[in-house]
């Protein structure tokens, strides 16, 4: 694909500062040719304005002077280069329509303009919104039902009566409504509790490749809109999670626990069950949290505490032999001391 | 699904109270309707009895006077509710049969009542016992012997050889007998162990959602019977689990360790390799084991110690800060003492 | 398969000391039967040595004598019966040529002697380097470029424009080329940055079982020449790392962090975004690495720390309870100490 600067600045809705000329990608500062746009969102990388070839940089106005040969002056450069990426990009998959090696259930019902790969299963009930695009191996259950211009990517796997709503993205290797974990121990082993609820996501969620969300043992777990899961991610079954969180990748989140709005998890967190996650809450790296968290706290640790007393803790965690040695060093000098002083005074 | 309460009554060896309904499902205390049963398992909840709007609820001796339509008086609520639920579960998948669209390697042999689904791939000398669902997707290598009304839910793969007693269950994306992880370093970089052994399970068995169990170098990655396994799991080649463990989601088990029976797992949890872990032990959450772990034990933390000294290591954690600065001051305190009696006594 | 000891040691170089006989296979000191050759690598299981049946043992010169019918004199035994199981090791899969039940592009091309399994599909363009495998249920996307001999076993997924060297094995389930994690806050919600760049792996790299590795924002998340990466690793998009790494099993690697050369991560390691982790490093089990590590640096713990310092807080850490006691005693006791000083000195 070929654009002009112009072009791109009235499409985005920016002003070209620099000579017009003519794109065919975008790239990073220090990759870019002299046919890519690139962009600068962080200012600690500004040094690299001086020596990159990009025909144009979008960037904000007190860094416009420094593109070397065209600047794209944006309030949010950042957003603005992710439209243009937009632009440029290519989607996926090299296929339409439905193949005749796909598997299409005579009771599914499919929208206008959907595409169905090879060895792709639409099972009986199953109800697709229009534009859907389901690759090979991708399996939609009895009774699923897909909002409007949803993409199910190779070989991931909706298990009967999931809900998506519109423009879904469910990524490769990614299971919606497998089975809770739920068994009741007794006398002779474990007694299976059939999981007999269903999984429901809202409008423009992701859901990370091989990520795994189970259904509920009665209702649904359910998913808001425009919350976007990692890859590797365990969701359990009843889990409630708001609109706009962030779950980074290998996450897991035990069952019926509540998730608020724009709650961002980071990578390999874990959550225990039945907790509550207050709204816009932030949970660091490899935290581990056993109790509600209220909204707009940021944790860290295992178990998970306050950010700020976490990062204390952790700055002092390997002075803790340091530590260990000076305690016993006062035991015993406060011993001598006591010594002294049973034994006559301080002159003895 | 439609019954009588006192039909669900006689099925389960129940004594129903109150008047017999006609019901059409199961659900929580809060959201159920009138035509539904509920259950009450944890005291906890009891308060939920006056405003339930269930037809009846599975209670115990002490509650049963509290459910405001009907009580079902049982000794075990939870499990009779898993019971009941049983009931009214519908099992997954829409077809039945040997699909013209799966692939049945000619020496393959299936048992009476088998279904195998579209795009499923059932390999050379494979053995299925009869009842034996294969969804879309699944696959079934060569020489794989399953036992009777074994689940290969979509999109798993058993890779050669692979052994499956009756009734197990393995969930979407699953994958057993993958290479285990065994590299020999040399000079020119790392060599490949070729793994030869297979993964052998019992009865029984469930495997979640895209969880690995990885085949032995030699021998058999064993996995005992009653034992339910949740999703993302990593089993290591020759680990040797016991019967009825339970182990959470996002589990790694390093490779060659013994697991005993009863063990349970929680969420996250680490296991290093070549170790033994008791019967009937519990690894907490997130806990790091690098040792054995004698039977019966509770364990907890990173490196896993028994669970009380965990605990209050835990609760001194958010403390940590605190006492770097006491002991500072105590530091201080000590040497003006000190240098106090040096400079002449208690009064200089 | 059948073959002579002497057979063996020819084909392995190794000195034949002892009885010729037929072996039929490879196994542990303890299972080995008469017809089968082990060996010993690790001298603290040298007393197996005396009770072994196995017809051979491959040994080093110093336990040579002690092999109780006949030894494979080896200057690397664990090396040289890795070697050997390879020449017992039967390769998966049991159908060859391209399957009619496959899909194949038209514009796709395939090298010589290619295997395709029924249900595996290739794109638009792709090229497959000869004598490929493609198991079924495996995706290979548009543009997707595969050198010699790779194997993808089933399920697994290659997003298009994926590259691999030669020789690489892709396990179950994994998935190259999934979009990365990128979305910009925004005050209508998260936008997704579209993710443009591709997945770039060397010659000889194995990537687990359900591991998923996520496609560039830009260019290309690369993976260098003979690195091994375990089951249910993440790898971030724009990640580089080196060659000859050992990844473990459950690792997470963040966006655009740069790993060296046969750096080895254990299980559960996570790493965060943009940082260095120089050639040689280890990082031990459960480690979380929030900044860079510097070549052959061997860390440990929540931060990772190095790794004497992380074992000696390790080794403390169940003593902090009685490290919080002792404090409190000394406070008390330095407190009473400068009462009696206070009170009128040491006799007081």
């Amino acid at each position: 694909m070929e654009l002009t600067l112009s072009a791109l600045a009235e499409n985005l809705g920016l002003t070209l500062r620099g000579d017009d000329a003519v794109i065919r990608g975008l790239n990073t500062l220090e990759a870019a040719g002299d046919d890519e746009v690139s962009f600068l969102a962080n200012p600690r990388y500004a040094d690299l304005l001086a020596t990159t070839r990009a025909a144009a940089v979008i960037v904000d106005e007190a860094h416009a002077d420094r593109a070397p040969r065209a600047a794209l002056v944006s309030a949010s450069p950042y957003l603005d280069f992710a439209r243009a990426v937009q632009l440029f990009a290519k989607p996926q998959g090299c296929l339409s329509g439905i193949s005749e090696l796909a598997y299409v259930h005579p009771e599914a019902r499919l929208g206008e303009g959907c595409t169905v790969y090879p060895f792709a299963f639409i099972g009986a009930r199953a109800v697709l919104g229009k534009g859907a695009q389901v690759f090979p191996g991708a399996y939609v259950g009895e009774d699923c039902r897909l909002g409007e211009a949803c993409i199910l990517y190779p070989n991931c796997t909706l298990m009967a009566a999931t809900v998506l709503g519109d423009r879904c993205i469910v990524h490769a290797g990614a299971v919606l409504g497998s089975d809770g974990f739920g068994f009741a121990p007794t006398p002779v082993g474990l007694q299976k509790i059939p999981q007999i609820g269903i999984v429901r996501v809202g409008d423009d969620v992701e859901v990370g490749a091989n990520t795994a969300v189970d259904r509920a043992v009665l209702q649904a777990t359910a998913i808001g809109s425009g919350t976007k899961i990692d890859n590797l991610v365990q969701i359990g079954h009843n889990v409630e999670m708001g609109a706009n969180c962030l779950i980074v990748s290998q996450v897991g989140i035990s069952g019926s626990t509540k998730v608020g709005d724009r709650v961002t998890m980071a990578g390999q967190v874990g959550v225990a069950g039945h907790l509550t996650i207050g709204d816009g809450a932030t949970l660091g790296p490899k935290s581990g949290v056993p109790k509600d968290v209220p909204a707009g706290a940021t944790m860290g640790g295992i178990p998970a505490v306050d950010k700020s007393t976490y990062m204390r803790t952790l700055a002092l965690m390997p002075s803790f032999p340091d530590m260990a040695r000076r305690l016993k060093k006062l035991e015993k000098e406060l011993a001598a001391l006591t010594a002294r002083l049973d034994q006559g005074g301080p002159d003895a």
